[in-house]
């Protein structure tokens, strides 16, 4: 009987809290968390050569757009602090994929967050649709690194 | 046999989507709906006199703090856009309260969001805890505006 | 001899200062008076038809990019407050125009900043090079609104 | 005769653009420039111990309130690109100094910016006045690191 270990592409980023990231109680304002997850998953795919640039080039998709995303905050951070990101594709579906964002403090969990994205390409009239993903970019984002 | 109302505190702001909310893409760079559902959460207890600074002047609490958010994403807005967030308090706790966002333009619904929110204080050691609404502050939340 | 009137284009808005906009101090991050310097220099185009997507449309231009901004403060906003910024084109050349916005909270100046702008296409190489107004978008701009 | 070396405390940070810097043309919205302007500055302090918390702590002080700050925009930067911020103290007066930043991309200059800033207590009635720097403050910010 095998433990069950954790799958999914996965990459760890380091994020600086600076004194312009908090607000008037001195702690971190609660939407830059979105702007680090939105930095973290481009850190994600980058680190598989899935930049928001070459997805145009090479799979003639516009990118990744975020159809739902959510957090829960279990204790604040404060300018000075150094967060440790790490996040993992938890789920890859046809042509949507979850990308789980654990951040924390050393020891401490500060919050944990979730962006489901799907692969996008524009139809004829310019609207996007999404759309299936290539073997290729399946694999990599459901590759245990 | 009644029809049911929704019940809840509401508010409705409007949220002009400026150039620099904007990504590469040209659409709303997702981050700043829960800048600005934090806006309107703030707008909504505004509107009952329930004010930030009012909070700890009157009843002895440091805030609302931020447990849990969330969004859906169901279209693009781009810069020029003009927003209508309905902001409705849709639960009630002991100590807790949820808000639902509702972003639209005209009859065109842009996303959908949530926030968990807590009555806190300090207790002796600083730290943050959850305390039970004062009845005037539930009643507040509650009611059907 | 007469009294000198200002001269140039000029357009008021309104900013409430949301919780968000401020930092630890409580008071407005001053990143955020350019961010607003952007919007308004926006709304002063746009009132006299020459928003961001009119310009390449009607005129084949990219924008008006920035060159150089700067601000000098004098007093602290907070959250609540309701800044009314004056925007006035007080400089119009060949290609570059300048912006002057003046911040106040009722009587009080908060601060005072200008942007200087060009008139910008795209080169046969794709680069940026400031271009001569047209003489009606010249005119648009020294107008004593 | 010598060659005149550059005076004044001076720190280096690296700045990442993410998509989310970026505007709907696709370069950094310069409102960011600010805002990374201020974490160098912290971050230069920082680098001999003047950190935020041990201004107070140490000196009785509030911090280091901006009185004013502007920058010339020579190159645009896009997502992707890591910026160099040089960061230098160069001017120290009474109780105002002057920190300039140089942003660059390789041997690409990007922007030049600059903050004047004032050493700043409150007084009896809570309002903020500038005051002289000690003796110890005044030689780290001069001194040529």
């Amino acid at each position: 009987m095998s433990h069950e270990q954790p799958q999914g592409l996965q990459n760890t980023m380091t994020i600086h809290v600076a004194w312009g990231d908090c607000d008037a109680a001195g702690i971190v304002f609660y939407p830059n968390y979105f702007r680090w997850f939105d930095a973290c998953t481009h850190g994600l795919l980058e680190s598989v050569d899935l930049g928001h640039r070459s997805l145009g080039a090479r799979f003639g998709v516009i990118g990744t757009p975020l159809v739902d995303s959510g957090a829960s905050f279990m204790s604040p951070a404060t300018y000075g602090d150094s967060l440790t990101v790490v996040s993992r594709v938890v789920e890859v579906g046809r042509s949507r994929f979850v990308v789980e964002h654990r951040v924390s403090i050393a020891q401490r969990l500060v919050c944990v967050g979730k962006e489901v994205r799907v692969w996008a390409a524009q139809d004829e009239s310019g609207a996007l649709k999404a759309v299936a993903f290539p073997d290729e970019v399946s694999a990599l984002l459901k590759k245990n690194s």
